[in-house]
């Protein structure tokens, strides 16, 4: 993490980690510089202000927050910056199959939007803030062509292989 | 309202207003102070942030707080103060049939409650606002029981009339 | 228990208290004093009358009542007393993942309000009881506010550490 | 009505007549005496408790009971008497598209169960009410099976026009 | 069952007996005498037939029809029977958390009613079917009447228990 | 419609026909032939399982059913015959936003499949009739590629003319 | 897999190969010869476009495709062929209870219809596919008659072992 | 917009515009070029593949893609670019609430992410597209920062409006 951080992660709770740490896993992986810490909108207020309002001058580009059940966090964050925001729902314990932590962050108001991504998304919502990075910085593109490039390797190789094998031989080996 | 404001109703935006009323006219009926104002968690966080702190040192003994979509005004206003606060879930034009009001009201995290009431309810936000006073002021707590017994009354009213001009007539006369 | 009772915990199923106990404990970590037994609107209904109209000359000032399924206590011990009344929906092993006990809770006619807390929110439901008696009683009034304080160190200890072991070594920790 | 009321209809709400009374129009119908009148869980506790102890007694062997949004009287009646009890969700002003209705009334706990039709169905409710006499009263059956005789009629004579006029013409006609 | 049946109790499939078979042994316990079988609508659709429409002649009072997914079982017997029907929705394991069997039990069209009970709900199912029965039948009316008392006072003791031990012990005990 | 009929169109109420009557439109464009009735599952029991058992006799090489509510008619008949089933969830008055026709005409048990088609999606299921028989008569295989050219055409004239006009006049003229 | 291959079975992930495997099974059952390898809307869109493009050519009478959360895979498929395209909605590890890949695949838009079978209903899909051939298939259809004489003789086949051992010894051998 | 478009707009039908348009006009208040066209991914997928894997050399820096029912094309176009695509879930006439735009948009599987807005929400993927462009350009940073700056004085003016005309007034007005 020598390289300046130009995205930056936050989740309401240590207990958000597990599925956070993907959105850190694949910038790592793209090479996108990026700080990870904890903020509440509900238990850290103050913190959460001071994050938001510090970001674009600390070099940001982009935030990445996640949060579960009655999630404010990425919309509050949004409230307070004009960076873009990037929401994960996280499918916590104490929420309703994820419908909770859904619509709390992806129905925001006019005027203050926050780009939501799929329950647990947390892994889209590194490559997505990795492509806002990208938009400008070609070197940023082009990894994201070649992870696009390997994606589609990955399922071709598997439909090679299935080929080879059969379904039923792949089914059993499962 | 020469009365000391003893319960504080905000809400989102002044569209919201047509529903929250509600609130303000039932607690004028039951005789509870109350002041009433616009105060937007995404476009006025800093106003929220005061109102919020400062609330219970104005005298508010609970604050009433209604938002539409991603409703976060209640949950973050309950995250800065320790009274009572009761979320009004506003069916707003941008809501899905009001399941993202009421879930970002309702499923809050442990440690920070909002008291949620139903979809639209802000008649029963001031009732509930008017009982937590009630509980420790007997002439509000009177007031109550007496709107109660208003309330039985119109239905066994409503059952004689209707026991009278039987259902038929009274069929007709909708 | 020696403290007098302001807070009244009631649920419909003895299966319901390690739920509800939750309301218990953090009424009694803030200093409030309470009660707690088992009361069924379908079982017990006559129990329930009895329950719901002494509760004022009792001295309680709340009650808090859990119930799952077809959660029908909450609203009508509201429906006999002018106390604020607590629901908490019970996600119990016949409800369907708990949409039916937070919509009878919740969606009260109007002139009859529960104040609604997330599903299974028991703790919540505790601290909001406290929260209604400290709107009044300035020492419960402290306590809510060093328990609010207690959440930001926790979280901001979180951050603290995470920042110091990094991501990765929390994540393996974990 | 100068028949011994075998059926009682009640409704929550004076406001749910208009879609009760098709429960009163098809017994009058079948030719199965019936009482109707309003009888509030929320607002007239005591008058739903005489009412439901006092229903076998006064000769009813089934009563129908409607209500919307958090639907206890249905649940609760059903507590207080060992009568069949047919529950109508209503789809109040009130209610969230009827869900919170369908659910309050359908999901009883074990041991107190409610007979629910489908959402604003009280003419189905009628014609259960009636079947669950005539299972005893060959009278009443014979009348249901020219009921159901009819409505396959009805169908059948809506097939022959239908092939007669095309069904071009039909779609025009409408 | 030595006694005559006056219940039939059918379900789609033999795998929805651990459910249904609670109709059973509460009819057996409430004395009530009763028939049980597996038929299918959509393997057996004659076999459908033939227990619908010779169900009354047979001497049954009421069906009870147990079905999951996409359960067409309790609303077609009901159309080809002027008897009542019971159904229960089970939560089968293709079941959408058992959305489709209760709305494709409960939402039946005018003039064909289905009495629909909760999810899983089979020992309601036939404490329903019992109830129509003890609507004609005296001594079945009775033998409710004490089930109803047996539950009121299985809620007392389970309060008195909890009083005596208090409930941190009730909770580790659990 | 002196074509032998390959399609058969049949619905639960000629309440259905306006939905019901874009697969006929749609059949006719694609010069497949087809012939339309009404059938109900609920109210002519017997019409039905005659319908069904006599359709591939007929000619018939697939059946359109639409129902709306507790939808039984395309499961039920796809029952009773061996040819392709495609269901038309309507959205009936008595329906539940629909959900309650999707789901009631979707979630068949294995064994008995339903090709289920959109909420009042009609003239998709017409289509789809059309591309069964299509997949072995090349004629009606060469009018669907012309019918998915055509909306081609239509896309991009649509959008030749909004770039020639601009959006704003475009808005406005609408 | 000697036969001709008239069925193309796809897959967005060869993770959804033990869902998938099941119309593979019932096909073979059936006599229908068929295909089965992976492709991805959104990572190999190249290969989904070669492959419904020459589907019809290949000599394929229907396709059946799979795919689970927002499910593309189905619609555009059939965006691209004429021939008929049935979709099964998987409930992958990151979907919604299945609710995503339900509406992504069955609410398509007019014009271009998917045969939307029930959640992970393969088997369905695959009786489906051989019901299309069957429809002018003789030998086919004959099969699919004898593949639901063989659900009838199960089903009757259980209901008299369940009438000789009894519910209750046959619920104890469960 | 003589300016070189920076954010693309497209939708899968004109029908959309009405909804796509409010992107439009915030770019256009924003200072941001843009592009708008039709691009269906049903009915134009050669024409959707171009648009999508031109969008880069072109000089876009992020795609806007509205859809409503089973909402392919903005998922579609993010699998074919490596810029960030935002999608807008439109309340068709054909979608069931919503609900299958926005879950066929959000529920994107690993890899390919969409930016979800709100149903309906235009406006918002407008300034979220000029957030990412402004993350990089400090000219339209500063634009966003007035306009929130905007957001605020309206509410805070509308609070001090309702505090002199008084909320009875107010209401009154509307």
């Amino acid at each position: 993490m020598s390289q300046i951080a130009q995205v930056g992660i936050i989740m309401g709770s240590q207990s958000d980690l597990p599925v956070m740490a993907e959105a850190a896993e694949i910038l790592e992986e793209l090479g996108v510089g990026f700080e990870l810490t904890v903020v509440s909108a509900h238990r850290t207020p103050d913190r959460m202000v001071d994050y938001a309002r510090s970001a674009r001058e600390r070099g940001l580009r982009v935030i990445i927050a996640g949060a579960g059940g009655a999630a404010h966090l990425p919309g509050m964050v949004a409230s307070m910056t004009s960076l873009p925001v990037i929401g994960v729902p996280v499918k916590s314990s104490n929420s309703i199959d994820g419908w909770d932590s859904i619509l709390s962050i992806l129905q925001m108001p006019g005027g203050i939007p926050v780009a939501t991504v799929a329950l647990n998304g947390a892994k889209n919502a590194g490559i997505l803030a990795a492509s806002m990075v990208g938009a400008f910085d070609l070197e940023v593109g082009k990894k994201l062509d070649q992870y696009k490039e390997s994606l589609r390797k990955k399922v071709e190789s598997s439909a090679d292989e299935l080929s080879k094998v059969g379904w039923k031989a792949a089914l059993t080996k499962k």
